[in-house]
């Protein structure tokens, strides 16, 4: 197997220094020790070795007026707000984040699958009874891996209602509120392991008044046998894997599909009639060897409505002690496009991501290990269910050549295209009209346009609202996932490269690289004018809220106590009280303040309480009384200038 | 009491909106939609209401060139490196963070006394060892509040080697490499609540030789009456702070305080004579009206040498089970100056904030609810413990009057201090020298000699190298605890804003916003040739080290099970392994790739275990086998083109 520095080899000669090649584009402008605009520099450079860029230290310096001309379009001076938000994932930080375009600023980490301690996510008991708790209370898990972000539609555009994610590890889906930007639900998903693409869908396929989204589709990309017993585990022709759909709204499982091979990212039809997965090792091996063995590995495309019918009529059967139905979508219990409910297109081995064009005709997959993207129209699939076509491949219209390691594709709404090249280190913009007509045989035109260098390894790329019917073709980010000597070193842990693309003219132009703590993986772009958030909560949104000074104090039931206290900055309803050792206490806290960003926190010294109240919010711990003494409790959100004054004491008696 | 909006009221008419005048400034500059630089515009903003502001709803745009050229002279384009790093705490989130200046990228977040399942921290049996367990094995603190970040000192300015950290709500110090830029030792310091000011000692008092930090210093802001006696917690006379010295190496608490008054921040001379740390409080009041009481509180020094003296000569005592060495420097026992331990000069009432100027001459405490600073001189506190003055507050020799709200103070090497205010929402420079003339009577100097607006309540502000003999008046950075309308909106929960300033010239320049999760509040800037850090691991510090891939298996101990694996991309050297259900199981993984930033995750399906190695680094968990069945074990950091086919199987057999 080659190494990533040999992968890279390939395409590059090893003595051309990214770096150095900078240096020597842009010789002769002035060095003022800050480092300055090179934007015009940053578009063509070559590779680069850390160790050579790193030994340099260099400093570019004032570029000329030109090239600060096309750098300072993208500046969000002071005062300004970005045009964009950036919904991504965070990877195995179990989280999600925001991000500002195109200033590449983090505007909130939305804690989900983690336990964040600053705003008490994992420790309050609204945070727990969302997260899922074992018997004992504590946290089911602590980890997550987010991997896809995605929004709620309708009329085939972001709604800004609700944003879903996906946790790999431990194979639940989230929701979060569009209002708030909070999470307010997960769900763990039954019989599935490796729950790596989800997709949200955006009409219904049969109820053409259903314009929005009431979906969410959920690919599996690790078989399992279902079946902890020996001769089942050892078989691999027992492994399968789950397609899933759930509910948008009760956040409830629907149904599953049986599916060979592996799912990995999905796609979703405008037209609500189709979701589809890429898959990998439909081998079904068990070992990295039997994954890559068979020359091509396939799209799987799902028929929602017939599914729904099937599962309608009860043909459907169930796994294990989950009630939720299962249809057997398996590639021989599909034979015939009639009745069948999944259609596999086969494409190049072992591809990854598949995307859907801004005008619905095209699923893009890429190839991974093939040089090619593959693009399938959708109506020839639709065209296969109804028996109009012979064989599920006569769906692919085009496979343009575009270079080493393809993994994603975005688009412009201007007919281009735009994939991501994790061994090139590169995104190449290709025209989809033109790869039709060179599958077609025209020898006169060229599908790919431009090439860009970024840096480095890319693997996501996602365009300014390009998963939407309103894809304006102004942005697109290159989510790289080396960063190698592009930042001041840290140790041995990087960061991940984020690249800005100007993709508004002929020529994608690099604009900046920001940073992003590991792992973001895809990502999407909306305009701001998306998302409604609500500044301040409303109190009555919680039952359990103290509405008043009056109704603050400590309530006793048996060993169970209650203690109610109100906020205003800067004081705590209650200076202090009093529990016995061994008592179950419960803290209910409301912030009475109503000015926007006036969040308090309360932190409990030594008993590991840490939780904020943003304004008009309740929020509750619970915890045994288990050591006596005194302990202050403080307000770990600066809120005021007497902030260090507002605390009290918990007095345990002993 | 006044709310922030009324404070605000004070000093700026609501009707001047701050964005609005932005708009007015810079009229006459043509619409992109981008909006642009406007770095000459930001210098002087008048207030704003969020409310007006958000409506509007505008954008700015290309600016003259002379503005262009303002701005671009920061900028950090794509390629190119900081010239500082920023240190900075996390707040409640528990975390520290790296960020690059000028650019204001987090280039890393180092988990600290957060649990973090991208690294694996608090997940890893590493991690938990430093983080501490309780007897079944779980954490013993999730939670922790990080203020005050400093480095370890040679001769004055930042040796790169360590950086420490406390936690507020714990009571915890921790400890940062400088070469790995991880924490690698945390340590509870006993009898002691609201641990909030820390700072490293710049050389040793008696023994000239030794220049460099050997000594952590930590303030006590949380009065507790050592007992959980109901006649002790009830007698505020019993209560006390305890200021604690660490052992930089060692990482123990060598000997402790008993000090009257609440410690806020902390600060050292560079001579190692003498720490210092402002005090609210000295009341001793339990509740908010009481700490308010009295007129002035102090800024209390210790006589480093006379205490470890008494030390050594046993006048000490201990405090309940702890047998760390405590030494009484309560006013009333320190009367005589010839033997004193600690000296309390008066300041006006509540201060926050004290910080030693790069000359080593002056420490200047804010005055938080006085409009003024207060100028300590070094040489004067000194000739107080040698009898040669006849009151504390004779040492102070300057209190200009400077604002509202002034909280911390930087300082540019160059003789001028800039102070925050948190209510007037600005940054006051004021020169040194001229402060003193002033409080000698000269009426012709004015110590204030520019300010500038910042966005919004500024808590910390800090220069580059400032807190070194190094400072080089070049940057100071305002982080700012409201930020309101200067991001997208994102519901509730808002982002800080933490403003860069330019203070090479007279007068200071806004030049751009960047944002921070909730909450740091301290930072320093250190220059990039100070961190030496080391890129790839030594597998020679880890002795558990899976060495070769031969070395790879399942070794079984009656329930004790330990799975050894090696990783290179895109393989684990094992594929599978098998244990029995109810088996606890200890897997240890090592990172045989050596290529710098290519990291491998370990994520195990349904078993809550994620964790990374980069490069030759080695970790390991151990778990309970409870669940059987397959479960799918992961790469979790994407490390390779085949990075999705890089897992296998760990079988449970029920």
């Amino acid at each position: 197997m080659k190494t990533r520095e040999q992968d890279r080899a390939v395409h590059v000669p090893e003595s051309v220094a990214r770096r150095s090649f900078l240096g020597t584009a842009c010789a002769g402008i002035a060095a003022t020790g800050l480092g300055a605009a090179l934007a015009a520099c940053g578009e063509a450079p070559a590779d680069s070795k850390s160790a050579q860029a790193k030994a340099a230290g260099e400093h570019q310096a004032a570029a000329p007026a030109a090239a600060i001309d096309a750098k300072t379009r993208y500046e969000v001076p002071p005062g300004q707000l970005d045009d964009y938000y950036i919904i991504s994932s965070g990877g195995h930080s179990g989280e999600v984040r925001i991000f500002g375009l195109p200033s590449g600023r983090t505007i909130k980490r939305i804690p989900v699958f983690n336990v964040d301690p600053m705003v008490g996510w994992g420790i309050t008991n609204e945070s727990k009874k969302i997260l899922g708790c074992k018997a004992d209370g504590s946290l089911r898990y602590h980890t997550g891996d987010t991997h896809h972000v995605h929004g709620s539609y309708t009329d085939g555009t972001y709604d800004g209602k609700y944003f879903f994610v996906n946790d790999k590890l431990n194979a639940r889906i989230a929701r979060i509120r569009g209002d708030y930007m909070e999470c307010d639900r997960i769900t763990e998903i039954p019989n599935v392991q490796g729950f790596h693409g989800i997709f949200t869908d955006k009409r219904d396929p049969v109820d053409a008044a259903v314009n929005h989204t009431t979906r969410v589709f959920c690919g599996a990309e690790f078989h399992i046998p279902f079946s902890a017993k020996k001769a089942d585990v050892d078989d691999a022709k027992k492994y399968a894997c789950l397609f899933t759909c759930v509910d948008a709204e009760t956040m409830g499982p629907r149904w599953q599909v049986k599916v060979d091979g592996n799912m990995d990212l999905c796609a979703t039809s405008y037209d609500g009639k189709l979701a589809a997965c890429n898959q990998y090792n439909t081998e079904n091996g068990l070992v990295f060897q039997e994954m890559m063995s068979a020359e091509r590995d396939a799209c799987v495309f799902f028929n929602v409505a017939r599914i729904e019918a099937a599962v309608k009529a009860g043909k459907t059967f169930t796994l294990g002690d989950s009630g939720i139905p299962v249809v057997d979508g398996t590639q021989a219990a599909n034979a015939d496009p009639k009745t069948a409910l999944t259609c596999y297109v086969p494409v190049p081995k072992n591809p990854h991501g598949v995307n859907i064009s801004p005008d619905g005709k095209y699923f893009v997959c890429s190839g991974k290990l093939s040089p090619t993207t593959t693009v399938i129209a959708h109506e020839l699939v639709l065209k296969w269910f109804d028996g109009g076509l012979k064989e599920p491949r006569d769906a692919v219209v085009a496979e343009p050549e575009v270079g080493l390691g393809p993994l994603h594709t975005a688009f412009d709404g201007k007919g281009n295209a735009f994939t991501t090249l994790f061994l090139d280190s590169q995104i190449v913009k290709w025209n989809i009209d033109k790869a039709i007509a060179q599958y077609k045989g025209d020898k006169t035109v060229q599908a790919v346009v431009d090439r860009i260098d970024v840096h480095y390894q890319p693997g996501h790329g996602y365009s300014s609202m390009g998963e939407t019917k309103e894809a304006d073709g102004r942005f697109f980010n290159s989510g790289n996932k080396f960063s190698k000597d592009r930042f001041l070193p840290v140790g041995p842990l990087h960061v991940e490269t984020e690249q800005l693309i100007d993709i508004g003219g002929d020529k994608m132009k690099l604009i900046h690289d920001h940073t992003a703590y590991p792992e973001p993986h895809d990502a999407i772009i909306v305009r701001r004018d998306v998302l409604k958030t609500k500044q301040v909560y409303a109190m009555s949104d919680f039952p359990h809220a103290v509405k008043k000074f009056e109704e603050s104090g400590v309530a006793r039931e048996g060993r169970k106590v209650t203690v109610r206290i109100a906020s205003v900055a800067p004081t705590y309803s209650l200076p202090q009280f009093s529990v016995k050792q061994g008592d179950e206490v419960t803290i209910i806290l409301t912030n009475h303040d109503t000015v926007e960003d006036l969040t308090h926190g309360f932190g409990l010294s030594h008993y590991d309480i840490n939780f904020i109240v943003n304004p008009q919010q309740t929020a509750s711990v619970t915890f045994k009384a288990d050591k006596p003494g005194v302990f202050w409790y403080y307000c770990t959100h600066f809120c005021h200038a007497l902030h260090l004054e507002m605390r009290g004491r918990m007095i345990v008696e002993a």
